[in-house]
């Protein structure tokens, strides 16, 4: 078959094969070590906030309590492997306190090793505290502390079934499988210094640093001159010696590695610190996927990984499947390869460095590296691999790099670690992206067309270690999950908490209203209309008065005006065709004075209060209403249709009804410091700005929204109120409830515009209990 | 005070007096025996489906247990009243099985008086039944069973007010209230003459007939020449002898009931059967209403009583609160009072009949009567309490009558009495209105405007006894009550039995495929398209099959077209502008072959199964399509928008393309027993017909249909299934889930075209609770 296998090339003529081949599942795991903002190994314990280490599907430690390591699910796609790697790292970076990410494999100031704390896993986790405590005696804690990240691969079962019907006849399906995988993984431990060539970025160490030998008692420093990835280096993280491994197929590769435990050589099958390993799940006899070890972080991306090296690393693989190959890895091959390895990882920045050919022929590394990207250029361009842009585009920066050697990044790392220091270097980076994270790093990535609100719960399941799946983009529809239970949840506050009729009353504005008097809950009165005729016949009726025209039953403010001292008949009726444009029934409530507040409620409890101030304009004394608009929509935290923490101020319709029963029009040019309101209405939705007033407004305030949700048996609502000063206590007469919405967004106080954030998505994921 | 009373009708120029006069609370008792088909009593026990006697607040019995009592709840208007009476008359015919209503305040055919049964009240109710056989052995079961109907009244709290500011200054306004009633009821006593003679509707008994006498031990028979109404006649449901109360207050009204209690004339204060009560609730001092008792049974309509006698008795009321009076009807006014009723009952027919007016002087009848009536019109008219249609039509009735004293409906049931006989002309009438019931009865007389299956719902909670308001008409959003829980229903179906995130999975078919499918649940596979350009582009995909296109989230098969066969590129894009115009996303599905079923489940129940028929007409050789919808649409079980057991068919659009794709058009004239089908797909709501199949289904599809249900964990809900053959198991080719619909009506199960009736309205309480 391996004859066979040699061809397979032939085959991808098949467009099919083609996308086939670029299906699979795409993970990552990554370490990060945690550090003061000095650049010292934190000594604190894994925060709380980061959830059971013992459990978490994203979030655990590595070897060390300060030692992060962050795992994605298997993912169907590399873009969708780089956004959530980043969403994790944002996750991460905002649950650590102070503290900062180490952006660099090698680590920042230790303490005596005495003081590394051991990750700890209380009762449950004996047995990896045992492990641990093991591989320190072993491997010393500096050695262990050293990070790096992980890449697991699979290929699609598609693409194997394709390949076996026409290759693969005299074998099952599962041995099929096999061979196929373990082709790969010799070609990857084969070619395996072309990644560190190319992606190796920890050329040095902090000076002090030195690692555990493994001959003697002493210490010993991990230095190479030109090195380029001293984390794979002799030194580095690697076991005592090399230990060859036979690669022809599960059977002989599980034999070999056993062999060296009993001999006493390892503890545990897991100790064996290849750079690439194959990977079963539980008692699963089936190859799961294949992990490659070797990457370095890198400190010059805030996830410490960069796009283009995953999507090279995907190229690379499937490569490597169709690499010929001469003999099945013996240890010959072993040796050579391993020596590669070894001397580009601590000579890789060298120029005239050499490699062996597996001929024992040696060979410049540059030019090797040439060949095979020009080889591995003509298989991908051919074969249709880089019809996806992204593909394409990480391939072209790749083959630039192998041009111009010099760009390598590891280059001006150790450039930039010459001139401020390692700590200094890594210090100001990892500064760099955790302020990048706390301004603005609300979105989950790859999912920033989905509204905030539901990137924001995502996040925060993410951050509990929930399974979640995107049921509907569009609609904003998840699906949350742990072992004990389901939620089907639409828009972040559309949940199962809810019952079907509650929501309904909610949506009724009258009967909220009717149902709320009955509590002795005050309300704003008001008339119905079912038709533009009658309610523009009642004009007289509101003539000169502040009047709230609405629709019956809608949301986010659309199609509400507010108008006051009007007696033009003209603003009346168009105030009362916009509330007709969206409901077939339409509210003229008086409008009561005070400030607006919405009170987010959850299972009884108060969970969050803004006071939405109407979208306005501060005058500077030179531009007109409409400029100061396009200033203030200049601020990127303004974005449109729920997709960032404020929207954008409009320059529609309600604004200039608004606008004109104030005399202005925009191109009035306010005075200077002169605050104009575009809206009467203050929803955030129409450009309002929320301020966090959570724990400022009057106890009894609070008490009447809970009461107003029991009312209508509500569990999740944002309830909008009027309050003429909500520092003292409620009266009969000093507040009155507008309405209940039954999909309130809670990115507006997780993100106000001023004061304390709400984390309302983990009040939410506490509520579903979860 | 009282001089002012007699002058209080000048204040009433004020118009909005006048609306405050015509204002107050009504209510109705009804007593009604139940007999057999030939006439005879009915010895069975109270119905069971009638619920429990001792608490129903609606339908309980009185001295017999053969003598059901309906009861209505203090209503606003007489209209209501009316309509509520109706509907409970309904809702009682429909669950006393086989037996009849006896439609006469006499009684019908009777056992020996040993075996008239009397009401059985349970341990509970050991009371009543101790009453009711001390009630047997001084008045006689024959007596005890003489049925009438009450008429409980009382002003609004807002006219009484009124009056007290201009009138009652010197008494607090409790007082006050009972000078007013008190004024009230001794004028009812006064002239309660005029309503026998206007209303008496038992002039004839039974042959065998005959009451307990109270002077002797014999037995004696209630007959009388003439009679108008043998109920209130000597010997008719009376107190041994008259006994004389004083009617100036409250204090005097209870002592002199009282002295008669504590003399042994009367057991207890309720015995005393005078013609007019004052009524107080529990310990409130206060009068709740006055209660008119004298009313006989109306055979010649189906509830009883006419709306017009219910309209007059209101106007008599009012008019006897301004008729002045010389004295506090002394014992010698009730002298008169009581031998002018007596006369009236007893020769109430007879036309030179002659009362006493109260100063002693004999005055014919009629002339009295139209001497009153006159000077009442005078009222009426003068303080526009005529405006109202209704009430001005029932005057003009009595009116008609007064003119035409041989009008009056004694004078018919007496001939027709004579004509076929005591028991067959009454039992011929409660015939005709059991059969109309049974027929179609399924309205909820007064709300006949709310979706049928609200009105079925309300007619099953007015069954069991609980207390509803209708909160919102249009929206069909009412409130269920009892002591122990309160439900917001909307349109029958959307209660709080279901949650939020449900609800929004079953709106969203595509969701809803989705989990459906992850549940071994077979679905219609098919494409979603969010904008017209794009699905109309893929034409060629769909050529010449057999789709459906339909929005992603909409019910009652609004905007679905099923196309078979079809190669024309306008009827494909018509039909998805169709779609388009009711969502902003638009499914394609195979049309699976097969019959179309809705599943209704309830709790992990199905509950009912129609077998869904397209909109069809039978030709028969001479109409065209067009005149055969018109005919069938004829039938009054079909009426429009859910008001109806059956929808209208329609001759639109839709009917028109799928008309097309089989070659016809309206004009065609299919050949004799041809059926057509004129839409393809088979909701009830565009006209199809509904065939009850809830016992012939296989079970294995009602299994699916609830693991459907559970798998998005839902309550309530319309499960669309098409099954190519219901009688064989089910597997995962012969079926398909269309969608769970999450308003799905009752009605059409209730009410089907064909097959068993299920009873959901009572199956969706039992759901909740009650």
């Amino acid at each position: 078959m391996k004859k066979e296998l040699n061809h397979i090339t032939k085959l991808i003529g098949d467009k099919k094969l083609t996308d086939k081949l670029l299906e699979g599942k795409f993970g990552l795991e990554k370490e990060n070590v945690r550090v003061d903002k000095d650049g010292r190994l934190a000594l604190t314990p894994h925060p709380e906030a980061l959830g059971d280490k013992n459990t978490h599907p994203y979030i655990t430690t590595d070897f060390s309590e300060s030692q992060l390591e962050m795992v994605t699910p298997p993912l169907d796609t590399i873009a969708e492997l780089n956004d959530f790697i980043a969403t994790l790292h944002d996750i991460v970076t905002e649950n650590i306190g102070e503290e900062l990410l180490w952006t660099q494999s090698l680590p920042p100031i230790l303490p005596d090793e005495s003081k590394i704390p051991i990750a700890r896993f209380g009762e449950k986790g004996r047995d990896k505290e045992t492990y641990r405590e093991l591989l320190s005696r072993i491997y010393g804690k500096e050695r262990q502390l050293i990070s790096g990240i992980h890449f697991n691969f699979s290929f699609s079962d598609d693409l194997l079934r394709v390949l076996h019907d026409a290759l693969g006849k005299e074998n099952d399906f599962a041995s099929f499988k096999e061979v196929i995988y373990f082709r790969l993984v010799r070609n990857l431990m084969r070619y395996r210094w072309l990644l560190i060539w190319l992606f190796g970025k920890s050329p040095k160490t902090e000076d002090s640093f030195k690692v555990k030998s493994f001959t003697s008692d002493s210490y010993e420093s991990v230095h190479c001159p030109k090195g380029i990835s001293l984390r794979n280096c002799r030194t580095g993280y690697r076991n005592k010696e090399d230990y060859y491994i036979d690669y022809s197929n599960t059977e002989s590769y599980h034999q070999s590695i056993r062999a060296l435990v009993n001999s006493g050589k390892l503890s545990f099958d897991k100790e064996l610190y290849h750079p690439v390993r194959v990977k079963y799940l539980d008692q699963d006899p089936q190859i799961s996927h294949i992990e490659l070890r070797l990457l370095d972080l890198d400190p010059l991306e805030k996830t410490g990984i960069s796009e283009t090296s995953l999507y090279f690393f995907h190229l690379f693989a499937i490569y490597c499947l169709f690499l010929n190959e001469k003999s099945n890895f013996n240890k010959d091959e072993q040796i050579i390869a391993n020596a590669n390895h070894d001397l580009v990882a601590c000579f890789g920045l060298e120029d005239d460095m050499e490699i062996s050919l597996f001929t024992g022929k040696l060979i410049k590394a540059h030019e090797r590296v040439l060949t095979f990207i020009n080889e591995m250029s003509d298989f991908v361009n051919k074969n249709g691999l880089l019809k996806n842009e992204q593909y394409q585009s990480a391939f072209e920066k790749v083959k630039d790099i192998v041009k111009n050697p010099e760009k390598r990044a590891a280059n001006y790392i150790s450039k930039e670690i010459e001139q401020k220091g390692f700590i200094d270097f890594h210090l100001k980076q990892a500064k760099i992206y955790k302020n990048e994270t706390l301004k603005k790093g609300f979105n989950f990535y790859g999912l920033e067309d989905m509204e905030l609100s539901t990137q924001l719960l995502l996040k925060a399941a993410v951050l509990r270690g929930l399974n979640f799946q995107v049921l509907e983009r569009t609609a904003n529809f998840i699906k949350l999950e742990n072992d004990e239970k389901i939620h089907y949840i639409k828009q972040a506050t559309q949940t199962s908490l809810d019952n079907y009729s509650s929501v309904l009353l909610m949506d009724n504005k009258q009967l909220t209203k009717k149902l709320l008097k009955e509590n002795g809950i005050s309300t704003a009165d008001g008339k119905q209309y079912f038709d533009l005729k009658t309610a523009n016949d009642d004009f007289g009726c509101f003539e000169n008065q502040a009047i709230v025209i609405k629709p019956n039953t809608t949301n986010f403010g659309m199609g509400i005006t507010i108008i006051k001292n009007n007696n033009d008949r003209k603003i009346y009726k168009r105030a009362l065709e916009i509330g007709f444009e969206n409901d077939e029934t339409v509210l003229i409530e008086q409008f009561i004075e005070g400030d607006e507040y919405r009170f987010f409620v959850i299972s009884n409890r108060v969970e969050g209060i803004l006071n939405r101030v109407p979208a306005n304009v501060v005058g500077d004394g030179k531009k007109s209403i409409k400029e100061l608009v396009v200033k203030k929509n200049d601020n990127p935290i303004r974005g449109k249709s729920y997709r960032s923490p404020l929207e954008k101020l409009n320059l529609g319709e309600a604004e200039s009804i608004s606008l004109a029963s104030q005399s202005f029009d925009f191109n009035t040019i306010p005075p200077k410091n002169e605050i104009v309101y575009l809206r009467e209405n203050s929803n955030i939705s129409t450009g309002g700005d929320s301020i966090a007033v959570t724990e400022l407004v009057h106890q009894s305030y609070k008490d009447i929204a809970v009461k107003a949700a029991k009312a209508l048996n509500v569990s999740i609502t944002g309830l909008d109120m009027i309050i003429k000063d909500s520092t003292v206590p409620a009266t009969p007469d000093n507040y009155c409830i507008i309405e209940l919405n039954s999909n309130p967004a809670i990115h507006i106080h997780c993100y106000p515009h001023e004061g304390v954030r709400q984390k309302l998505n983990e009040r939410i994921l506490d509520a579903l209990g979860f």
